[in-house]
């Protein structure tokens, strides 16, 4: 039987968790719903709610706790909580009061003038805030500690137990192989043709998303699809939101934001009942959510298997696209175009766009360029990674608010999840016989059901260099990703990559 | 200058008005959003959320800062929020953890056997969790304490320094002048016609209801109306929000609650944002409340001058009805009508429905009437006020879910509204000189410009029987609702009443 101890613990990390949730309605409702007007009002609810998880979170009890339980034998799953505990507790009590103010007015401070520089594409606008909110995250990370280099500490807030010394060597293999095979496709005249004139309205495209997302298998009894200006999911446990955004020219849009989301919200709501409220019903890292998003927007939403069953009813929804061959929709959905701009970029280019990033912060970091250098080092790598000199800031190092929000070591988390995405594809198909057949058949339950025996049921219960590990029997290997744009891309353009 | 300690009591006031609006929140999302399947983790945050409220409200701190202040002079707004917070602290610290709980836990239990009870029509199936409830209650009044009689400690959660002897005075002469006037209404052959038939969509009137409420002065920048299946209004502040429900059959119907529910708006978008999260910025009770609601939508929505006005509006939106008369629509939407159920009752008839339910409630709380004797005092009373007698338990005493839930004390506020609300209408228009015309040219400017000068920005400034007689120059007075229902339902049938 649990220990008193543990069963406090268990009670104080439950009603932590609610308070989460309660945060997460609220930020979901400024996202969706809230009126302009009252930000705020909605800044001072998100303020006490924090110092609320804060003050519970860094309780002396809470402290008392866990070195008492360390002392003690815990079931499999109590050590897991206990280990997530303490982590977080760590995290949350290493850094003074203070010093989180602070950095949260810059980073505030900052995100307001990153607007207004990046409308004027002027980063000397930002440059002394920015370099301000860089100078607190040095502070920060040396409170919260690291072995090899100050950047694990701010990576270890999105990648948990990740370290950079093995993401550089996974980024540099990959920028490698990746480099060539992107410049060939690019110089092959673009595919992409353009999809009927109309005008789709967005009811019609709402309940053709809300259809798809429930073939997936995302339970809309516990969850819910709704607007916003950049898609996200937020929620947990029996509450699970994704939200999505429509263009009335082309129905095709939406598909993928849906996907991607869905993807991360099938994700919560595989974890188990049991554990809700507690680490083992939390996703693993960012990366790891990415991957969920990524496989299914990509690697299915993005595959001839699935449009094979899925464009006939796409045309039932959307008669103007019979003037639309199947091979034209495909060719559509898979463009590949140079682009400044990450969040428009294809699934090729996209991982070039993201190490660039990486580079640049692990160049600030091991404090090898300063701030004012971001825009010649960002501009450099961009025309070495993706062929084309970068003609102004907006384009270029401003086109982001991470930075300026203070989020250095959540891009790398991208590529990551890239990966991992197509590690587990690959493993998927391997070990389910017949996966592509069933989805080209209209059934992703397979996959989903892979998905949920390899990656969703354990919750936090493995960090991901060990998730992946058991699910495919292998390490991170960006070859399986690196082989999937190979096969796929050179198959679509009839070239050898 | 302000003491430190006033200070202090104010910061922690600020953080529970912030907690308390963070929990308006989550219940409205409940209530217009949530999915069906997550109400379990919802209940888990309100309680969660409730006892950290509760936690903060009762500290020793707390107790300290208002004895401390309650030895020092404060300003004029420094007083008031003293003294509305020791009342809100009092409260909170009076009934025991544990009797709170208890009694949450009856009232969900019977709130559930009062859905089962209410469909099988057998009060039988409701009386002993009922009977549970009411015996907590009489265990939370007397943690409470009281001077007179024990219903006023109930009373006063809803309608703060209320005394149930000065409802009682009010309340009987009130009985004695409607009782008949209803009677000679209902004895006249029904004036209400039937409206164009036609499917009337949701959208069009979603439309009109938003210009209705912006037309009445609704700030739609800190404010939103969506539906839910009973309306209700939110929030506080920058961010208050009204529901309504839409009848796709006759367009007239969601005018009122929307009229109703922007009326409590406009209330709590009508204080000083100097005050917002003090008691400054909040209603003076639950009577003062409905006051607004109503005025709003009887003496204005179902007004002559009003739709000389907006009934032109009113037809360009929905074209059938210039098939209808403006005679007959306002006929229609002043139709008196003999009914069982309060919610569908007329302003002529809803005050007998209320005085009634309070009957019942002064029987029950001075140990006149047992639980068991709910149904027949019940029937007895119904067929004396409104001249019918009573066929089944679910149109009886089965139909509000208010006892069910401990809310006794809630009724009578109800009609205290529709009281205040006459009494408020003949000042206005008394002080303000051709209200009613400029409300028949357009502009209900006038109307909301007195009150917000005589109710809203004093929020809980005054106790309501000081505000009534501030903004009215007289104790509450119920002849003028009397004298509002007889000149206006005497034209209407031209009959004297």
């Amino acid at each position: 039987m649990a220990s008193a101890e543990y069963r406090e613990l268990l009670e104080r990390v439950r009603e932590i968790g609610t308070l989460e949730q309660a945060a997460g309605i609220l930020t979901w409702d400024e996202r969706t719903c809230m009126p302009p007007g009252s930000a705020p009002d909605r800044a001072k609810q998100h303020a006490v709610m924090s110092g609320i998880i804060h003050e519970r979170l860094t309780s002396k009890e809470m402290g008392r706790l866990i070195r008492a339980l360390k002392k003690q034998e815990l079931s499999v799953d109590g050590a897991v909580i206990l280990r997530e505990t303490e982590r977080k507790w760590r995290l949350a009590s290493a850094v003074p009061g203070d010093l989180v103010k602070e950095a949260s007015r810059a980073q505030s401070e900052a995100m307001n003038a990153w607007v207004k520089a990046r409308a004027g594409s002027d980063f000397g606008m930002l440059e002394p805030l920015l370099d301000k909110v860089i100078g607190l995250r040095f502070e920060i990370a040396e409170h919260i500690g690291y072995e090899d280099t100050l950047y694990d500490a701010l990576l270890d807030e999105y990648e948990p137990y990740a370290k950079s010394k093995d993401i550089d060597a996974v980024f540099s293999r990959l920028k490698k192989k990746l480099i060539p095979i992107a410049s060939k496709i690019l110089n092959e005249p673009c595919l992409d043709g353009a999809v009927p004139k109309g005008t789709y309205p967005v009811e019609a495209q709402g309940a053709f998303v809300a259809g798809l997302a429930a073939d997936m298998g995302f339970d809309l009894n516990r969850g819910r699809i709704d607007v916003s200006a950049h898609p996200f999911t937020s929620g947990a446990c029996r509450d699970v939101r994704i939200t999505v955004r429509y263009n009335e020219a082309d129905p095709s849009y939406v598909v993928f934001p849906a996907m991607h989301e869905a993807g991360h919200a099938l994700y919560e709501q595989g974890f188990l009942e049991k554990y809700y409220g507690t680490p083992l019903a939390e996703g693993v890292s960012m990366g790891i959510h990415e991957s969920q998003s990524r496989l299914w927007e990509n690697m299915v939403g993005r595959s001839e298997a699935f449009w094979s069953f899925y464009y006939p009813k796409f045309r039932q929804a959307y008669p103007a696209f019979k003037k639309m061959s199947p091979g034209a929709f495909y060719r559509h959905v898979n463009a590949v175009k140079r682009s400044y701009i990450r969040t428009d970029a294809d699934e090729v280019t996209y991982n070039l766009h993201i190490m660039l990033r990486y580079d640049v912060e692990r160049a600030l970091f091991e404090n090898k360029i300063k701030t004012p250098d971001i825009p010649s080092y960002w501009n450099e790598l961009f025309e070495k990674y993706l062929g084309i000199p970068v003609t102004d800031d907006a384009s270029g190092c401003l086109q982001d608010i991470h930075w300026s929000g203070g989020n250095f070591g959540y891009f790398p988390t991208y590529t990551l999840g890239n990966l991992y995405a197509a590690q587990f594809w690959h493993a998927a198909k391997s070990q389910v016989p017949g996966l592509e057949d069933s989805i080209a058949a209209g059934d992703t339950g397979a996959l989903l059901g892979w998905l949920r025996k390899n990656v969703h049921r354990h919750g936090k219960r493995y960090g991901a260099a060990t998730l992946v590990k058991k699910a495919t029997g292998e390490a991170l290997n960006e070859d399986y990703f690196v082989r999937y744009i190979k096969e796929k891309y050179g198959k679509l353009y009839g070239i050898s990559l």
